[in-house]
């Protein structure tokens, strides 16, 4: 059971873990990519690291939080369920328990697919893991967008009947299993038909979406959200107790300094929160 | 005529000076002294400057803001005069305009005298300079409390008929001129009587109060106050149209992430604002 976990690990949620870890709590910090910054050649207004690109400020940061005792796992964070007063949250292979939680994603948005959001739970899912087993001996479609689908994919393919794999983004597909159809359709909508769901018409028992990042409306469904970003009151607070958003997931400006100063006073209002809770 | 003076040369004051050479503006940063992170000898929650000591980030972040363009000054700001559209300021011995400010002066509180704010301009300044020609031939108090002073009090002994020097807090006083005599109390209080300012009772016609630093109602008294900290609406603006406050001097938290934040989108509130001034 960690105090914190931070889903995400650019500069808010490093921020936050370094102050969390100060105040002495558990941290475990998770992210699957570096979003916009690991792309970004140079930036030039983050005081103390002149001419710096993104995946070495990324690099500087992330290190700092390892020695300063945060955990850190590159695994996509898939989903995170309110249980009383802690959450269970998803991680790949692995689940994992806190009592509170840092939302600290970014701007990155993920452009859904036509009539996906309706079909969550209902023959759709994000976690080869977590409901693999339920497709045994049927037919699956995958949706990947970046290489570590391959892994998952293959992994699916040893429990289905079926297989077919579709690409969202390009990326590598020569460790894909050769039991695995490759369409070559770009995907575009999902629906419903006599308990299968229809991938561009065409029908599967189940269809599974493996992306690098997860939409905040799959992440965690019960955060208030208004256009893809999250709805906070008093900086940091969420409309969930205990679940915490920092930095670009936030909105604009988007703003590497902003993001750190965001992350710095979220982790102090963590602290507190869960202070307070364990005088309750 | 500067776009922004920035009053303060830490996190906050550095930050905002980045993203403001990074929206075209010309930037001067005028401090007199490192505050209080010029005296911390390590810190631990700054992301990407992992067990940095104050100095080494202060200097770090200076050199940075040079390279990009700004101007500074190692210059205590004495005083910032609204005049109409744009602002003039005392610095030292110079003057200087400027259309917006920000104030960046951290945490740091001076302890005024009893009496002090009282009778300033009425026979008690802070600016040798400013001020010096007006006790030609009379007799002057000095109140030091740097080194720096010494240099200030030198010069109003070529102009003075005495000048005798008080320390608020111990400093180096072996520059001292020899015209000057030097008490061995330490100062408490001051009063008025009969045209001259009574210093702990004995008479002089003026005195010189010469700090590290301005207290913020000496530097601009329109600024509306609480406590020692500047009130601000809506993240960043002041009292006073174009004056912009950030940091540590907005009150607690003080934190160097929350104050980089800070400076960060005080600059894009102060671009913004100078952008709307230019299209009136």
């Amino acid at each position: 059971m960690y105090d914190v976990l931070i889903v995400g690990g650019g500069p808010a949620g490093c921020s936050a873990a370094l102050t969390l870890k100060l105040r002495g709590k558990s941290v475990l910090m998770a992210f699957s990519d570096g979003g916009a910054l690991a792309k970004a050649a140079r930036i030039d207004n983050y005081p103390g690291m002149p001419r710096i690109s993104g995946p070495e400020m990324l690099s500087a940061m992330r290190n700092q939080c390892l020695e300063a005792g945060a955990e850190i796992k590159e695994t996509l964070v898939q989903r995170i369920l309110p249980m009383g007063k802690s959450f269970t949250a998803m991680l790949g292979n692995e689940i994992c328990e806190c009592k509170s939680v840092l939302i600290a994603t970014g701007a990155g948005r993920v452009a859904l697919l036509q009539g996906e959001e309706a079909l969550v739970g209902m023959g759709v899912s994000y976690c080869a893991t977590c409901d693999g087993m339920f497709y045994k001996g049927r037919s699956i479609a995958v949706i990947g967008a970046w290489e570590e689908a391959v892994e998952e994919a293959n992994f699916l393919a040893g429990i289905a009947g079926s297989v077919t794999y579709f690409s969202e983004k390009k990326h590598d597909l020569s460790r894909l299993s050769e039991k695995i159809a490759v369409s070559e359709k770009k995907p575009l909508s999902l629906a419903s038909e006599n308990g299968q769901i229809l991938l561009d018409g065409e029908a599967f028992d189940g269809v599974f979406i493996l992306r690098s990042a997860m939409a905040l409306s799959q992440l965690m469904p019960e955060l208030e959200r208004e256009d893809g970003r999250i709805l906070s009151h008093d900086g940091f607070f969420t409309s969930v107790k205990n679940v915490f958003v920092a930095g670009d997931a936030q909105g604009a400006p988007y703003q590497i300094a902003k993001a750190v100063g965001d992350g710095n006073m979220a982790a102090l209002a963590i602290a507190k929160a869960l202070d307070n809770d364990a005088k309750e």
